[in-house]
């Protein structure tokens, strides 16, 4: 059994933003010599998620839409008592789940012809990071 | 180390349908032979989930009207400028989520009396596919 | 290869409520002698969930008060007419999603310095279980 670790990190330029790390997920399951097994791709986070969907610009803003209509940017979150002000940024990383498992095959990842990874950045601006962990042989 | 590759193909009546898959990945199960380990279900594109729930018709229907809720199927999303008229679906599979691990013991799933396994389709009537990827001992 | 399984069983007071278990995952990995590996947390019921978030009671009310804003509890859904009440649930138990995935490194639960895992009961007063399955070396 063979097992890899490997940490990514994020400083996005906007406060919410979708960042694509299929390259880097790919890479990763490279590093690691596991022909078939899984990567668990994660949030270390509870203000990020992860999430698989569609390199396309109109779908990627109509899902940060869509996370602002079911979550919103509210102010009278209660906790935003303790001096936070990103209530929201906890519910929309709960919305979309903060990690995903993928299956590798044959030392690739295992996808669909659309399918991305996405790290879903909720409250960026600072320095967050994300866990690669895979298993397999 | 065992892992077990195997792939459901499906093309659905309804545009919109929830397929109970529980069976066919129980037989996967059966056929890696293995007796300890987990079960990666995953949708292979971007329009559809997989979810555990309840067999009962009632709970599926109320399921699938409460995705049309949180997620409807509007005309102007931005997304559609592609030519594309299903942003809903994208929506739709982040709510339900693409994918679940399952556990095993003992060579079967270890579930709860009433956890059934759905491979939702939020953009059917075409040909769509699930990897189930098993690793264990 | 390790395996190791583990059952954590709950009969919350109220009906709906948020428990705190990552002592016992970490209990669990630490059981299992496993350095480098996986851990599947998975609710055993349909209307019950596990997610990550913070130990902080402003953010998990504000996470519960959101459950029931995006999947209500409502009389009407059809799944009453089996004589069930507990349709909404169901509906958070899909929304929160049933299980996560989360890594292990070097003996520990590899996470960031906020996130906690939690159960999450929204039908209970009565035993519902978790299955904890970990895999590794």
């Amino acid at each position: 059994m063979k097992t890899h670790t490997k940490y990514l990190w994020f400083t996005t330029k906007k406060e919410k933003e979708f960042v694509n790390i299929t390259d880097e997920v790919q890479e990763a399951v490279k590093e690691s010599g596991v022909k078939e097994g899984l990567a668990l791709v994660s949030a270390m986070h509870i203000t990020s998620g992860i999430f698989v969907n569609d390199e396309e610009p109109g779908i990627k803003q109509d899902l940060m839409e869509w996370a602002e209509k079911v979550a919103p940017d509210l102010p009278n979150y209660l906790h935003h008592r303790t001096g936070e002000s990103n209530g929201d940024a906890h519910l929309k990383s709960t919305l979309f789940h903060h990690e995903i498992t993928v299956p590798i095959t044959k030392g690739q990842l295992d996808f669909g012809p659309w399918q991305q990874i996405f790290y879903a950045e909720f409250d960026g601006q600072r320095k967050k990071r994300v866990i690669i962990k895979i298993l397999g042989e």
